[in-house]
């Protein structure tokens, strides 16, 4: 794989799902799984194995659903929950096992009630013991934003010694801004001995709406993946968003970073996560919202109708959405309504425009959104009274 | 005022209420102006009165209700415009008019037609045609993401000299990433003459889940305004998210920067707005959305129950949150369990946490969320069956 090439490790089944309200059956995750593979991840994280036993038959279920990603299981830093990971995944053609621990002095002090020494030779042991069952063993290292850089390089090299091929480095709490997370990143690439053999990943939680700037700064600093879930699902605030991290490289070509992903079947894998999990997208959510590629202000329509480009980034057929949207509300100008007028069939003279805009503006201030049907009406309206006064005027 | 206080500028009454279906009467919009002036809000943008009738009475009504933050109203660098919005603002205390035009050649060539002189030109008069009626002008040169920086410079200082006090630099459509908007106010800051005499400002849009990043990074580099709306609602995929970017200056304290925003009214101005627009907030929404403070899985719910930073950067009350939530479901573990039992009168002894987290797995992988009620029954069907047991063995 090229250097420029940013693998995509999707959590929706396993950061996403275990959501409050988020929780899927077997056969829903298998449906999301194969949705997945068409999308064109690369990675699959499918569940926590050792969690419960619906949660391990999932996983075992997804491994022999998908041919093409690697499938994932999480545990933490136990010897109990990595041989539950590997016996779950064991009909995996790509299996890999997610371990590791919290390495920030909150999480050793207060969660892990640890030492520093002790919490390396766990998450050496844990990588270790992981590396029996499978080749591909990814250490997290928990709380990785507030981790000091120094004590997190030697964590990250102790585990690169003991076999880890992929290093999460996670903002766990979603505290990092973009500079700092870029900074720790290119932090551990520069200092860490033997870094070049294992890949290093982003996981960003979205606390304070950061997660995908941190996603972008990590990959500009050396990441090569980011774990992201469909609509940004996740714990709390959630996670990085798929659909902005893969849309984000693909229209800064500048970058020189992209992925696998076929980005027109994003729109329809929001729609089914979000179906499956009875999980809303609000309307001004990016790329995948229902207002993302609607236009309601007048100067903006106007705009829009000479050139798309004038306020739209991304043409909206490039993610799966068939339309950009030119809603008629009270803000919509003259250029919007000669638009939609001419959609549904009539070519107004500058003097009809000026008249039926001038209605459709009252009617406008009263209801939120003037449809086809009012605007027919109003056309129509107009043009009989026309008539009556110009035969009256005769 | 101090060098390190960002204005917050919201702008929910004007691109967050042109948006599909979010269209408010009078009477709402009066209540959430005074909501926003209870929140602390600097300046309120009210409408674009010539848009229609009925936002010519909002924004006049808006003026007559609040009395602490500046009230302004957009329009065109057109004087109609210029002229309405005035009259509108009639009666504010403290009034602003907030005039522009597009300034990237995307805009010059195929929306406006025109040519940069012409542009500059029409700019410089917008901006003193404004100044007649009000001393406080807010001059945007619309899509200043995307316009080249030395002509933009040009523009910013040619309506500086012409009176403008607020420079709006818009990343209008959403394309910039954090380095280059930044790049953008520290070029303007460091290049155009007078620039100490007026106020910077961000507008940023979310259409690649950037805009919080973006504002912030313009504040760091010399910017401070910040125009943003409650929820993030807005054009597309809507504006900055006043709730982000201002618990992010809260949380970084060595940024040196600080708002006069209450934040305890955070939660509450947010339902208001949600409720009176019919706009929902996705459960995954940082900061605001139902889930920011709620804990599902195992791993997190027992960080949290021994100390709430290890997994919380904000205090949930901070924001008008009454408290985290631990939600019970099939990733919780022993801690979640043991911790929800107290809570509902039960200190279980490990021989019963054992048997009933059992029972509680069983439960949660059929069922989305295990309420209080089914713990109770669990702990209470345990504990009778227990009881028989032991007495049969006597």
């Amino acid at each position: 794989m090229a250097d420029n090439n940013v693998y995509i490790f999707d959590t929706t089944l396993r950061d996403g799902e275990q959501v409050p309200g988020c929780k899927l059956n077997t056969e829903q995750k298998i449906e999301i799984a194969l949705q997945l593979e068409r999308l064109g991840v690369d990675v699959i994280e499918a569940g926590f194995p050792i969690s419960s036993p619906g949660d391990f038959r999932s996983v075992e279920a997804v491994c022999q659903a998908v041919r093409e990603p690697v499938v994932c299981g999480l545990s933490r830093a136990v010897e109990k929950d990595i041989e539950v990971a590997a016996e779950a995944l064991k009909k995996a053609k790509r299996p890999r096992i997610h371990t590791g621990i919290g390495t920030s002095d909150s999480h050793i002090n207060y969660k892990l009630r640890s030492t520093r020494e002790e919490i390396l030779e766990r998450a050496v042991a844990a990588v270790r013991f992981a590396r029996r069952f499978v080749e591909d063993v990814e250490f997290y290292a928990e709380d990785a934003g507030r981790t000091d850089n120094e004590f997190l390089a030697r964590v990250i090299e102790a585990v690169v010694a003991a076999g880890a091929t992929v290093l999460n480095i996670p903002d766990t709490t979603g505290y990092c801004l973009p500079e700092e997370y870029g900074a720790k990143i290119r932090y551990l690439k520069e200092n860490v001995k033997g870094i070049h053999k294992a890949t290093l990943s982003t996981h960003c939680h979205n606390d304070l709406g950061l997660a995908t700037a941190n996603s972008i700064a990590g990959v500009q600093n050396g990441a090569r993946q980011i774990e992201c879930t469909i609509n940004g699902i996740g714990e709390r605030a959630g996670n990085t968003s798929l659909e902005e991290v893969v849309m984000i490289m693909r229209q800064h070509p500048y970058l020189e970073l992209d992925t696998n992903i076929n980005t027109r079947l994003i729109y329809a894998t929001s729609r089914l996560v979000s179906e499956s999990m009875g999980m809303p997208v609000q309307p001004n959510k990016a790329i995948v919202g229902a207002n993302a590629f609607a236009h309601s202000s007048g100067i903006h329509q106007d705009g829009v109708i000479k050139r798309r480009d004038t306020y739209e980034i991304i043409d909206p057929l490039e993610v799966g959405v068939d339309h950009s949207k030119i809603v008629l509300t009270a803000r919509s100008g003259r250029a919007a309504i000669a638009y939609r007028a001419k959609n549904i069939g009539f070519d107004l003279t500058k003097d009809e425009l000026d008249a039926v805009y001038a209605q459709f503006l009252l009617l406008a201030d009263r209801k939120k959104e003037v449809e086809d049907q009012d605007l027919q009406q109003i056309i129509t309206g107009h043009r009989a009274k026309a008539k009556t006064v110009k035969k009256a005027s005769v």
